[in-house]
This record gives structure tokens, C-alpha cells and sequence, in this order.
């Protein structure tokens, strides 16, 4: 396969313009790649130590092979360790080697991966260059692309980071054949995401054809996660910094899902999983905001269940989850502003949300404990 | 006064345009600069714990008067603290008020205050503005100007920043009234240097009104001061993120004085003291390779002189600094890039400076212990 029938999207942004390569076997083209992306010197690639030696083994080959000599790190990348003493440890590793202005840093393996060593790579000698190589789904239609990495502080999660483009994005379908299911399930609610508040079409898609997407067999895969990577690459590149409230649709089932997380406890429900009741919560708003119908919510509904993403939580609150929404990260004094939905591949901000409205959508998405559903 | 009499310089970035203010008293205008900057939200001012407090007093009392609710700390903001250990303790302090992305940064006190703050402005929810407020001479006329940020690591100086414009420099000449003499001194080798590489009417200005300079009264200090920013301004728009050889002409002198502050132990020699060293070393690869005559290493020489500043060091050896210049962070592959001159106001990079060349320049600039001479 030549990499152009693989090219996914090209994201276009103040710090350059890179292409996002999504296809089976592809890491076998990353040195090629690199130097087509303009990248020459060193490579230093870190990768998490839940990847199997065998890929990182591959991509250490084939950055050789591309005339890129090579360091390799393996390590803890987890939420649990995304903080400032890992990066400290990065560095470290770096200054050892002397890495330099010229030099490249490849990522290997999820969204957290991605986050924490993007965010050494914005700041070791005041930014290099970084590739990433997403190998879950999640991270793969969403945190690969636009250049957002950060860490975590005691204080609150994603507090300390910065927007620092890639290079180049290399995504390998074949990195998805180990995924957990319910990690799979998580980045699928990114992607069904990106169909409700854009593309109607990819909706559709996602509807129809759940079990062959599912299996991760045959084209259709490939170019469902390709069409996910374009929607995420138009909406960087229309709004790179999140300035406008393009970039901040993508934040559709965030408000109440960060909440969920924040309250529940990192680690409980993941991220996907916890966006899934969030998008519940936000078309239960928009409906009785009379935005959208009743069909719409059990359309939303249907296809989440079908990737087996939970439509509701327990053991939390709606005070507790309304409290946790008014300190998100991304409230402007104090305000909230809501994503919601105005039809299938149609999203809009509201900051005009009445208090109850949003009380009602929530009690709505929350059941006793032990009755959690898909 | 009103600020257009004030404006030195408008510095024409990626990140936006940015106006520097040159003046006295202008420090009680900060709150209507930073509102015709667009700056809206809280105000978080840092100053370095050596500022007078009443300094820090007006600039609280002008930015509430401009109507910025105001939080300040003063804290140590020194080279020995230079680390990420300080910067945890400021993204704290930011945590506790819940600082927002609308809200802005304002930081008080020399270059390692800008350099240190700034960094955290560029990290903080992954970048909120900052507003310099430079108090030395060295930090204004350079360090104040161009989104360089950066924090040391045990393993070397400045391994981990950012590029991170600032969105008003605001440069008040009152607070150089208090500045000691010797970092009076180090402030003047930065810009005597910005008329050595690019302004032959500067350095002029530099030769013939030294006593009148140092004295700082009148408007000559203060217009001087603005024709030093303007160069400076003028190099980081045509060449921002140091890619060209047009940014790295301000590092003339700076590869031997580097290497002076690493052998000899920074604190020893103020930066600026280091790097008029290094100037004189470069002067004298120049004149061997036949680039300039001696006269103008005379007149370099004479210059640095008027201002009290070293051009000679001793406790170091040759082969210390020569080794030095090797792990240059802006070395590339190992190679040096020399900023040398070819006349008065004109200065070129080479990078093919035989290493016999550069051992003699550095024997002439190495004197005994205990004869170190200004």
C-alpha cells in the first residue's frame, strides 16, 4: 500500500500542517513517513509497557530502516502516573541521551501516552518535534489529533499542558486486534460522537453496520475510523485553539461525563463510557429544551447500546454532578456552556441552560446502584 | 503621557501581535494597556520577592484601577530556584484562586522571573496570557521580548520551556532607579550588543553619551532603552521560533559566555558580565579569520569598558571552555554555529571556525587568578 491511499486527513494549524495516516500495517512506512513530514535526526520513541514487545519491536525496525537511529523507553503511561514526576522522569531520560532541537519523539499507545509525552515534547528545549502513534480507538478518531497534551496535578486533571501539534499522526489499525472490548467500546462512543453533532451520514454508518464495524474485519473499519479522523481534522483546523465554538462541539457528553469521572472516581467508568451517559444527559436536555424529538434521544440511545456503552450510571448524585459541572475546567466565570444537540449530525452551544432543565436530564441518566445498564 | 509616546516597539508574531511600552511611569497605565490588548478576566501578578513592595503596591493598585480584580504573590524568583519545584507552587497558587483561561498572568522582576512565570503561563490550562513586566535593564532591552520561557533541570540550564508570547511587555525605566551597579552593567553589555550585530548608530550612541546613559536621567537613557527594543523586537518578527540564522545573531558573545557561566558556576559572573567576555573571544576568532580589524576589537573592547564590564575572566582554563561549547543546547549535531562580526553593526554566522582559531581567541580573554580586569 502506498501511504497516499491511506491518507486519512491533512490537519492544517498555526505550528504547521501534518497528515494523519490510518490504515493496516502502517507502521511498517513511519520512517518513510517522517521523512516526507521534513523530520530528520534522531528518533526517540516511548511507548507504553502495556503495548506487546513485538509492535514496539516493529516500529523500533522500521524507524531504523527509515535511517533513523533510534532510542527506545518503555514505561508506565497510565492516568495513575500522568503527572509531573513521570515527565520529570522523561527528561531525564533525554538529557541522558542528549537529545536535541533536531531530534523526534514518538509516542506509542494510548490516549494518556499521547497527553503526557506530547506534553514533554512541547516543552524539552522549549518544544520538539513529536509523532504520534495512537493505538487505541479512542485515541486514534480523537486525542492523536490537534495538538492538545497535558497532565494531571493534585489539584485536578489536565490542569498543566499546552497545544503542540504533531508532525505527523500514524495510526495502525492493526494495533486495535489486542484492544480490551470495553476500551474498544470507548473510543466507539467518540466516533458515534462525531456522527451526532456533524455527520449525519457517519451516523448512519454506525447504526447499520455494528457488528461488521465491531469486528474490525474487511474496509469498512478502516474507513469509518478514516472518516472519524477527517471530522476531528476539519474541526481543529477551523479552530485550533478552541477560541470559537467549533472545537468546542467535539465536548458533546462532556460536561455531565467529566462530572461522572470527577465524581465517581477517576478509573470507574472509562472515559467513553462515562461521555455515553454524558450525551444521554445532554439529549435529555436539548429535548425538553424542545431542540430535538423524542426519536432523536432513543436514536442516540439505540447506538450506544449497540457498542455495548452504557446509557446511564449509579452511586452518584445529580447534586453532586451538577456541583462537579460548575468547577469544569472549561467554564468561563463560573458559567456553563452545553453542547447540545439540534438534529442527527447537528450540534450548537447553549450557555442559556435553566438549572432545573438540567436537573431533570440528569436525574434522568442516574439509577440505584447495581442496575447500571447498557 | 499617553502610551503612543511610550510605544517602542510592536512585536508581529504566530501567537499574535504584542505592543512593548518604553517609559517612565508607565507602570500606572498597565490597566488600560492590558485592556486596549484585549485582556479581560482576573488578574494573577507575581513579582519576585526583591521588587520595593511599594513597586509591587502600585502596579496592584493600577491594575484594579483599570478594573482587573487583582490576586499578587511575591515570591523568591532566583536562579537558584529556577526549577520545577517553583513552578508547582505557582500552578497551586493558581489552582487555590481557580485562575481561568480568560484570566491573565502578570509577572514583575528580572529575566529569571519572566523565564520562570512564563513558563507557567504557557502550561497553565495549556497557555493563558502573561503580561511582562521587566524591572532589569538586561530583562528589558532582551529576556522581556520574543516568548522565550524556560525552567532548568538538574541536568542543565533551560532544557524545558516554551515559545510563549507575551501579550504586553510594559517596561517602566522608574524601576531601574533601585537596580544594583554591576546588574545595571550586565543589562547595558545585552544592548551595547544589539548595536555591535545590527546598529552602528546605537553602538555610536553607546561610545559617546556613557556618562549620560549610566545616570539614567533625561530622555537619552529612555530613548536609548526604546532603540535596543526595537531591534530586538525587530529580530523576533522576522525570525520567531529560531530558525533562521536572523534570531541567532543575538547570540553574539553568548557561546563562550555560556560556557564561562557553566565552567566557572553561574552566579560568579552576572550573565551579562559572561557574555561581554564572550563577545571580546568572539571579536578575536573574527580578527584571525581576517572578518574585522583590530580597531574594532578596540573599540568593542573600550565600549564594554565605559560600562564597567569585565573583558578578560580568570579560574578557568581553554580546553574547560572549549569542551563547554560542545553541549551547547544550540548546538546541532554536535556542531557550533559562531555569531561573528564583520564590521561595526553587521554580524554573520559560520559554522567552519577551526577549532586553533577558536583556542587562541580564548587564551587572550583568560587572564591569572586575581587580575580579572574591567
Amino acid at each position: 500500500m502506498t501511504s497516499d491511499e491511506n491518507l486519512a486527513a491533512v490537519v492544517s494549524t498555526t505550528q504547521g500542517d501534518y497528515r494523519v495516516i490510518v490504515g493496516r500495517g502502517v507502521i511498517n512506512d513511519i520512517g518513510a513517513e517522517m521523512t516526507a513530514a521534513g523530520l530528520s535526526g534522531r528518533a526517540f520513541l516511548i511507548a507504553d509497557v502495556s503495548m506487546f514487545p513485538t509492535a514496539v519491536h516493529r516500529a523500533h525496525e522500521a524507524l531504523e530502516r527509515g535511517g533513523f537511529v533510534t532510542n527506545v523507553m518503555t514505561m508506565e503511561l497510565s492516568e495513575r502516573v500522568k503527572n509531573m514526576e513521570t515527565v520529570l522522569e522523561i527528561y531525564k531520560w533525554l538529557a541522558g541521551h542528549r537529545a536535541e532541537r533536531i531530534d523526534t519523539i514518538v509516542v506509542m499507545g494510548g490516549g494518556v501516552a499521547g497527553d503526557l509525552v506530547g506534553f514533554v515534547a512541547a516543552t524539552w528545549l522549549r518544544g520538539v518535534a513529536v509523532v504520534q502513534v495512537p493505538t487505541s480507538l479512542a485515541a486514534m478518531v480523537d486525542a492523536s489529533i490537534g495538538g492538545k497534551v497535558a497532565i494531571n496535578l493534585p489539584e485536578g486533571k489536565n490542569l498543566v499542558g499546552a497545544f503542540h501539534q504533531p508532525k505527523l499522526v500514524l495510526q495502525d489499525v492493526a494495533h486495535l486486534a489486542t484492544l480490551p472490548e470495553r476500551e474498544m467500546a470507548g473510543g466507539f462512543a467518540e466516533a458515534i460522537k462525531h456522527g451526532l453533532i456533524l455527520d449525519p451520514g457517519l451516523l448512519d454508518t454506525f447504526e447499520r453496520q455494528a457488528a461488521e464495524l465491531q469486528s474490525l474485519d474487511g474496509d469498512l473499519p478502516v474507513r469509518t475510523i478514516r472518516r472519524s479522523v477527517q471530522i476531528k481534522a476539519e474541526v481543529v483546523s477551523a479552530d485550533e485553539f478552541e477560541r470559537g465554538d467549533v472545537r468546542l462541539l467535539l465536548n458533546y457528553g462532556h460536561t455531565i461525563g467529566h462530572a461522572i469521572e470527577n465524581v465517581s472516581g477517576y478509573g470507574k467508568l472509562l472515559h467513553g463510557e462515562a461521555v455515553a451517559v454524558g450525551m444521554m444527559a445532554a439529549a435529555g436536555i436539548a429535548r425538553r429544551l424542545g431542540m430535538i424529538d423524542e426519536e432523536l434521544v432513543n436514536r442516540q440511545r439505540n447506538v450506544l447500546q449497540q457498542y455495548n456503552l452504557p446509557v446511564t450510571v449509579s452511586g452518584v448524585t445529580t447534586d453532586e454532578l451538577i456541583a462537579a459541572t460548575k468547577t469544569d475546567k472549561k467554564s468561563r466565570g463560573g458559567k456553563v456552556k452545553w453542547v447540545l444537540l439540534e438534529g442527527p449530525g447537528k450540534a450548537v452551544t447553549r450557555s442559556d441552560v435553566p438549572e432545573a432543565v438540567v436537573r431533570e436530564a440528569v436525574d434522568e441518566v442516574i439509577v440505584p446502584n447495581e442496575q447500571t445498564g447498557t
